[in-house]
């Protein structure tokens, strides 16, 4: 239950590119907020950063600095996770974590508010933020779903610099620059240039040559949906933008799904914003999704080729509703659900 | 019949992104040259263009300077084609024609020389070039489609700005500089910005919500392959890239195909480099295929949601074998059947 003053939070990994765009959701949608921590490696402590008016220290993460917190938004990557949310949670904090850590692990929800929150009810202290395609997709695709079942999915991603961190993003614009001048691009953070070209997903590869990212697609939405029977095959790919990942979707259910009721669905979902103006031939964009909360889904159309099928686009912001926004409204969530 | 000075050539739209690569591909590959007449608009009479060590001056297209020719080559858009074309033949060349003007008729054959060349054998006069994308795909898939026959092909492009061409070029590398510099993006040929951005392709789209650009690779592919029953669903997608287009394509067959059978045939292959260095996250990119004749396909995966589907990823330049190769080549294959 939120005190009248508001919960003590904490944000791990506070000067990332997610953990800055918490900290303004946090600002932006008034949450509950009677003491705000921000920790991060002792790398970045004593820089500071704005919270609305008031201006904050970062702090090196510690035992110390972890006590007394209700709540914990973490976006530090997977290692930092698994060595400070135990402790973090021992002390009595919920912990949202946004790296991959916890998420396959069945005593973990692992959410969308749009689509499970009912799963929050049974946490044991740390609940998973999914992977941003998963995110995106699932937000899409679930208000079909639950009309009619989702038999398979084919996907094909476009995806932005954002997921491999704010210096990525840089490196593109850096990339960009030195070829419009003629120069070889650098490459630091990816493995090969990314302006003017692009590339699969860099994520390690297994032994069926479907890249983690693409995996994370699969075993995230199959958990998210409680539908471990799903077939889902992806095609992640890195393209030259800065903050909003793309996804072409081919999507076949069990039987017809009548593409008029399937456009109600989607222009009637919660965290959907339903994109089409066919005169224009106008529909989703990375530059248009940029900033904005909602998942922009449109260009719905009957696939030609399977009955049982329809096509879509979908365009959304990596690091707010793939990653920030999600991980604010699992905290909301909780809290109407009177679970914080 | 070829005779020893070799043959008298037009090339129509020879200013254009594809007219200039087919000047450089015909010097290239030696081809038999007797004569050549750079073909244009009045627009672009009096420029001149280098073939070889020559220079040559660029004339209006009229019946005159189409006269006495054995073979044109147009890259001029359909409406230059349906309006010189039939002039062109009625004075005996051969045409290989670019556009979509003649693709679809009947008595046209449409010919990727790596697939279907014993088409060329009924041919009337005009010869049609085959879509950028579609050339690309046909070229990968042939083999495959040869040993075990396709079902359904569900495909994601992902499409350089050369497509719509070299203005467009230049349009991409302005916006990028526009963003960079902190500027709105100027659009001129596109409708909207696609530097840093990407949209779903901007061709006509019919009732059914399919683009142009979709069913041209969904109706020259079932033309090409003589496969009129083919399943096929495209997204074509444009991404700022200046001139490969890249494809995602989860490809059905009627049964199972094994694996190292598809990689073997791919390695075989005419027109295909096969691209994969699982360790080192190595597939083709734009950025590698560009300049480059073959099609260069790789991350070929056993489709982990249909044990009848593989996945297939591929890369190709849009000018060369999109575009002006295929149509030399087409003309290469004309005279190696003694049909020119």
């Amino acid at each position: 239950m939120v005190l009248a003053q508001g919960l003590r939070v904490g944000i791990l990994g506070a000067t990332g590119a997610v953990g800055t765009e918490i900290l303004a959701i946090l600002a932006e949608r008034s949450f509950p907020v009677a003491e705000l921590r921000l920790l991060a490696s002792p790398r970045s402590a004593g820089q500071t950063l704005s919270f609305g008016e008031t201006v904050l220290p970062v702090q090196a993460v510690s035992e110390e600095t972890l006590k007394g917190l209700d709540l914990i938004l973490a976006s530090a990557g997977a290692s930092v996770s698994r060595q400070w949310l135990p402790i973090a949670i021992q002390g009595g904090a919920i912990a949202i974590d946004n790296s991959s850590a916890y998420r396959m692990e069945p005593n973990v929800p692992l959410v969308v508010p749009e689509v499970n929150p009912e799963d929050l009810k049974t946490h044991q202290g740390i609940i998973a933020n999914p992977n941003c395609t998963t995110i995106l997709m699932t937000v899409a695709l679930w208000p079909l779903h639950q009309v009619r079942p989702i038999r398979r999915i084919v996907a094909a991603t476009y995806q932005s610099a954002s997921g491999a961190g704010a210096k990525a993003m840089q490196e593109l614009k850096d990339q960009a620059l030195d070829i419009l001048k003629g120069q070889p691009p650098r490459t630091e953070v990816f493995p090969y240039p990314l302006a003017f070209n692009l590339f699969p997903h860099n994520s390690p590869l297994n032994d069926q040559g479907y890249c983690q990212e693409e995996m994370k697609m699969v075993n995230e939405t199959r958990k998210i949906f409680h539908a471990p029977e799903l077939r889902l095959t992806a095609t992640c790919v890195r393209v030259p933008v800065l903050r909003a990942h793309s996804e072409a979707l081919n999507v076949e259910f069990f039987e017809p799904f009548p593409l008029q009721e399937a456009r109600d669905r989607l222009q009637q979902a919660a965290g959907v914003q339903f994109v089409e103006d066919w005169q224009r031939n106008y529909f989703p964009m990375p530059l248009e999704a940029t900033g904005k909360d909602p998942v922009l889904v449109g260009r719905l159309r009957q696939d030609i080729s399977e009955p049982n099928a329809l096509e879509l686009w979908l365009c959304g912001d990596q690091i707010r509703k793939g990653a920030a926004l999600n991980a604010v409204q699992i905290a909301e969530s909780l809290i109407a659900q009177g679970l914080l």
